[in-house]
């Protein structure tokens, strides 16, 4: 028999598939705060191809997403599987002499999302996530608008691990905030189980379509990060916090491109990779 | 010591309780689908002092909320605690000659709404729902627009209880559906643990304030009710399905009225109750 | 209608309420860690009635249940209704001049529990928890035997609140860890919802029958409360870690007894409260 | 920087990634019945290499594990990491001529599973699971002996799975259930982000240390596998239900074996694959 589906589990159909390929689109809010560490702590996070700014610049990003995927109109149809929030750490550097971000940490609170993301190269666990969304009526929650503070937090195996807040006194069509407006650089690794090198390692960058960004509110801001035994979110512990940012935003992942990290750099293995791509 | 806190855990501070006094403000989507059902099912699941409608009417309604406490900043401040969603069965019927709603079934995804729903006399359970959120860009999801479809499900001990669909083919700024539009009768009832008569036993009405509805959309909708060990949701098996509403809501609740029901009335009980109140 | 059911939800079967009445039995695996912290604080969370040991004396334990009920097989039958966990924190005193124990505070993992546990005057929320359990064959964990390390926490809203080890180097028949041969005296409070004082407002005790404790692990032990905006259990700080103990119980709650909390005693309330019991 | 880590996360330490590379151990509880299903199905579901035995025979296993690994202490150590439950369905045929399993369809309630799953080739989705639990004590739930009822379910984005239970009546040392006793076959099947044929796609087969089996308890079974719009679980809707079976359970996965799919073989690929190792 052959087996279809782009993923596990394959079957006669593929309809049992966890995922399905590209193009996947994006629909969300966002509450995010720029902020700066140790600028060593950025570079030992960072890949072979990408370099430091030196400057220990960061943002976190909450995200709180609607999904949906060409190929599989179940995504959007049914909340349950579209709908996901994610929590993550971008450092900013450059690649190939142009700026460039990287996703150091990242959890998600849906198995989709989870799967989807390490396929992409975004190092995805499991996490439970809190944001503040903006009401229409009542005294229930808050407004999107100068004044209100929008708060986040994420929390995985029991521990929070970054809480943040926003509140807001600016609204502003320009500039979007640098944790969106950088295209990122991820790893692909996907062990052998075999005892071989990893079976994929690739640094890869998404093709990215119809990005929106809704009007940017911003403000002071508030961020802590805490400690784990299985995290090390807090080694980037905040040197200053800088404004936070509260938008909608949009887009679509229509594919990507990759190139091959030589294994000959990775400790431990000696044996050469396949030939893939160019540069990404 | 004295103690203080207006639910357990009271402590000398209070700050521990699950929950402060009314008034509280809720602030959210609604989706929600008109359906008829056995009247003489409706009739089974009414107090003394309830009259049935006759014609089976019922609503099945599904809620994503803010909310808020004015004696307890925290429900507010922190998303992880003030918002919840809840998915709940409402019968129509009658209360001293006036229309009014009967809220048989209810799940919620939150302790504090959990416990703050049975001291209103909601009957309330844990559930997992889902509901379809309308995006302000992109195709991640949908508009709140004609054209659109929103769904939305619950399930409780890993049984699906209620699906629900609403395709919008209509905007309007009246009339509210009749899900929001009709008082509530509620039961308030907390068991002794010495064997006595319930130490609680009451027909409760909440005072109502500040009550807003958005624009209302509307169109023809699908509705199923499962069946599990634990629930007789699925004994409400429509016999008709009417059309479905998408809309925000918020009011406050400031606080109730209550009116004992007689201990004399419970089966095997012969012990006569506390006076209190009169006609809720 | 008639409507029946201990809780609600009522119906005309009765067979949707969350909860039946007692008897109700529990069989579990216990994880506890005595401790101190200031007196002050013990005396700060006994309700009148109760007396201050003054040695600043407590338990934290944390215990994995299966349950069962006599009046509802489904308890015992489905898995995902009867088993829960739960973690709390015991300070002891005494009360009538014998030897008794208050839980201050309590988290589970079940609206089950919650609700049987409200009702018997435990103060429970929600919360995450996790318990090392011994294992049968292999390496994948640990054996109930010295040398063994158990460890639990549990975390609500995403905070960490309590996380505590034990390390086994003893066994023995006797004696029972304190956190289990304690008589518990408990606050039964339930509000009002028309601005009245609380509708139930009375110390309870459990009547308890078949209490069987299986041989009793004990070693060294390490425990450390944290701080969440909503909690303050991190207000009993320990000022010196005892023991921990490891072991099996079990037990059947038959009923209760209660002793009303004269509302004259409370803050803001001048009414007199019902007459009813005697002492507990 | 050089980045470690055998998944991601990597970083400079490797500490944050979520799993590390075999030896991995397990020690668990099972649950499981035999049933047979239209052999159409289970011919539908194997790989290219697989010969059905056209008797329809499978089994559907529930297993409540504790895990460990040599090289990360952490997941023993911390009773969130190291636990988890799965379910999952086992369809029976060969491999090179000898009795072979293959995993069709696996829920796991834990991401480190999750992960470590897929990179076996365990179809791996994430689910919500309850199975009866032996006691040692009480009437609290039942022993792991003839006359006691045994359930377990699964559940997914809200829909019920399966829904089983065995009634003991039979303990014996062997033979072994054959859910248990057959080596599994896997594809290992991990996308390429660029629109390339799959980055990994090769048939695996654990290599197992350590199998210890408890003694098997065994009685007749009841099974039922429910729809979802997701899953194609119910497409083996059992034509008989054989026994079930419930044991203690342990081994070490120490490493794999693979063999590449050749991508001519695959749907709208004509790329050749790359050539690695043999048959597994």
């Amino acid at each position: 028999m052959t087996l279809t589906g782009w993923t596990l589990p394959q079957s006669d159909t593929g309809r049992a598939a966890i995922l399905s390929a590209p193009p996947w689109h994006y629909s969300g809010e966002i509450i995010s705060v720029d902020f700066a560490t140790d600028p060593a702590r950025v570079a030992a996070l960072l890949p072979p191809g990408m370099e430091p700014a030196g400057d220990g610049a960061c943002s976190f990003v909450f995200a709180d997403w609607c999904s949906a995927s060409d190929l599989d109109e179940r995504v959007r149809d049914d909340p349950a599987r579209g709908q996901y929030k994610e929590a993550y750490a971008i450092l900013y550097a450059s690649f190939g002499g142009k700026p460039a971000g990287r996703v150091a940490y990242i959890w998600v609170d849906s198995d989709l999302s989870l799967v989807r993301g390490l396929i992409q190269g975004f190092p995805k666990k499991m996490g439970s996530i809190a944001m503040t969304r903006a009401v229409a009526l009542g005294q229930g929650g808050v407004r999107k608008e100068p004044g209100s503070r929008f708060a986040a937090h994420v929390s995985s195996l029991g521990r929070r691990l970054c809480t943040l807040a926003v509140t807001l006194d600016e609204e502003a069509d320009k500039p979007y905030p640098r944790g969106i407006a950088t295209p990122l650089v991820h790893t692909r690794l996907w062990p052998s189980i075999d005892g071989e090198p990893p079976a994929v390692h690739e640094l890869s960058r998404a093709e990215l379509a119809g990005f929106e960004c809704g009007r940017v509110y911003s403000g002071p801001a508030e961020l802590e990060l805490g400690a784990s035994d299985f995290e090390e979110l807090d080694a980037l512990a905040p040197t200053s916090v800088g404004r936070g940012f509260v938008h909608s935003l949009a887009f679509s992942v229509v594919g990507g491109t990759v190139s091959r990290i030589d294994r000959a750099e990775q400790p431990g293995t000696e044996k050469a990779g396949k030939e893939k791509g160019g540069a990404p």
